[in-house]
């Protein structure tokens, strides 16, 4: 063969999502996605879109949502940067600080994309175990890491850092500390207002779950001014299409329609989570749009293929200390009654 | 500062697209955009989008795109390889071929994204004049890059290496061969038969040319399939939001509309090359839908100020092999039009 790639890219194991049946009748729970459609604003925005807008380069920084961002979270537009999906944001942010000599650092588990894109970035990877009750562990404080991911609240785990601890570490760390804040919809508390007093942080957000546009790829960040422009660097020219980001605009704009989409998922969330419970699955309490439930009889395995067989899919994980769990996405009221009579009907 | 960024991102210069003006009645043909809108088909997909498309993640290989691309181009569909633009396609190239210690290639000038993307991944690049004429310079074949990006037709020039003669290079190179055929539409021929014998070679695509989607980013790359392989690993899981998708699709599966339109372009090219000529600019042969155009008295720099002050926007180059030329798209009937009366009148 005349030709080579890069020796990491080689070694390189592709991360694997969430699988996606085909069939539309399929209960899919198993990719955190929102179970109902974005606001009717987001169809209007879709509709307008115009010859012109389609044939001519999208605006490159997003004028018209950061506009509305800087509005609805109180923070100058000139903070905020916008990715393809917030996906795209965590490999800048790697593409910025880190390199075979500057390593990346995030506890365990968590999101399982943090050390492909580290792999792809050819940098060394520092996993630090949550400590017990998934606490923060000191030790993340002080591993020189040029980039600290911290997934708040935690996939999968549903479990949340409080804002004091985060304002802390990032205190302490002599590096920048990314709090990808993508299930924070579903949560009492976010580390928005960390902010103001430490220059080192910067704060991920993404339109796939409260706002349910998963299928528009699209996520910000909020920060220091220094990250913000060394995202802007390293972006691509025209990196999220006009589409996405009027979708992205109107389901932001519409508060009520989003406050109304996450308080159902999350009454649904402690009502799956009440009847898990009663089914003997061990649970701790999420701040999510999932639920990490733990059983052992039968396998948290042989639940996740029974539940197949009867056209439901939740998320399982074969490594160590996630095997004896299934990660379920909270549906709608009719996917959540279908998984609860399943399970009733798979453990009786 | 408690924190830094890798060195090559302090240096950085971030690339600098075309200038977008705020004016609606703005006559914009300085970013090689189609003038006119995108298919009808490309409408009714968008309109086609459910709840449930948006809510849910994207399809991850584009499955519905391959299909339909798979049989324009007569290749099987898993030897494309979708992206963000053409240019995400161009950054992935790069994060597999090439690190700081494994080169990248090309001759110049062309398109200027190139460096800029190999400065992000901190990569050496080598710059190769083309030989009179913009031939293919015999440099190139024993640079011993890793990757070798070969604009073909080229921007800004316009101008095209014969297929035989990329034949020839692709044979000669010890590295990945990128042939970037962004303007391929609006040429006679194209290196997609080169694929039969090459296995080192890679041809990018985009939708937003012919195909009136720069709005929307489409790209897409046919090659080898260790190739194709290696972009997959680093790419994004969800790398094309489900619009994108759509569009793309409905675009590239109308041949007749996308004919049409190009054919537009071609003949106004003729006109406008013309028309150019006759008011005293030298240009070479376009392949592409734009011409670059040499003027020295009056400056090419003054030629464009007093074109913008006409709310007429071309491309400029500073660069110094440029800095006597612009490169101006074609535009409609009536932006031509108003270009020609324009340049009329400031040079008469």
């Amino acid at each position: 063969m005349n030709y080579s790639f890069n020796e990491n890219v080689e070694k390189l194991v592709a991360y694997t999502p969430g699988f996606q049946p085909d069939d539309p009748a399929a209960i899919k729970i198993n990719t955190n996605e929102n179970p109902y459609p974005p606001s009717p604003k987001v169809f209007e925005a879709l509709a307008g879109l115009t010859g012109d807008a389609l044939r001519k380069y999208p605006p490159i920084f997003w004028d018209d949502f950061r506009k509305v961002a800087g509005e609805v979270h109180d923070v100058s537009p000139d903070h905020i940067v916008c990715g393809n999906g917030a996906d795209e944001l965590l490999a800048m942010l790697i593409r910025c600080c880190c390199n075979r000599r500057r390593p990346m650092a995030y506890p365990v588990p968590t999101y399982t994309l943090y050390p492909t894109l580290g792999d792809i970035q050819d940098c060394p990877v520092i996993e630090v175990p949550w400590g017990p009750g998934c606490q923060l562990p000191k030790e993340l404080a002080t591993t020189h890491a040029k980039l600290t991911f911290l997934c708040n609240p935690n996939a999968p785990t549903g479990t949340i850092i409080p804002v004091d601890a985060v304002g802390e570490l990032a205190g302490r760390l002599d590096g920048v500390l990314a709090v990808d804040e993508a299930y924070v919809d579903f949560a009492e508390d976010n580390c928005l207002r960390l902010l103001k007093e430490h220059d080192n942080l910067i704060i991920l957000r993404t339109m796939s779950k409260g706002y349910s546009l998963a299928g528009m790829r699209f996520g910000y960040a909020i920060g220091s001014k220094p990250i913000v422009d060394a995202l802007l660097k390293v972006k691509d020219s025209y990196n999220v299409n006009v589409a996405a980001q009027v979708a992205a605009k109107a389901a932001l704009a519409d508060r009520d329609y989003f406050q109304a989409n996450v308080q159902k998922i999350k009454q649904q969330r402690n009502r799956v989570a009440v009847a898990l419970q009663s089914l003997g699955f061990d649970l701790a309490e999420s701040h999510t749009n999932f639920l990490l439930a733990k059983i052992t009889k039968p396998t948290a395995k042989d639940v996740y293929d029974q539940l197949i067989e009867r056209n439901i899919f939740v998320r399982y994980f074969s490594q160590k200390e996630l095997n004896d769990k299934l990660r379920i996405s909270i549906g709608s009221v009719e996917q959540n009654d279908a998984l609860l009579a399943a399970l009733n009907d798979i453990l009786k």
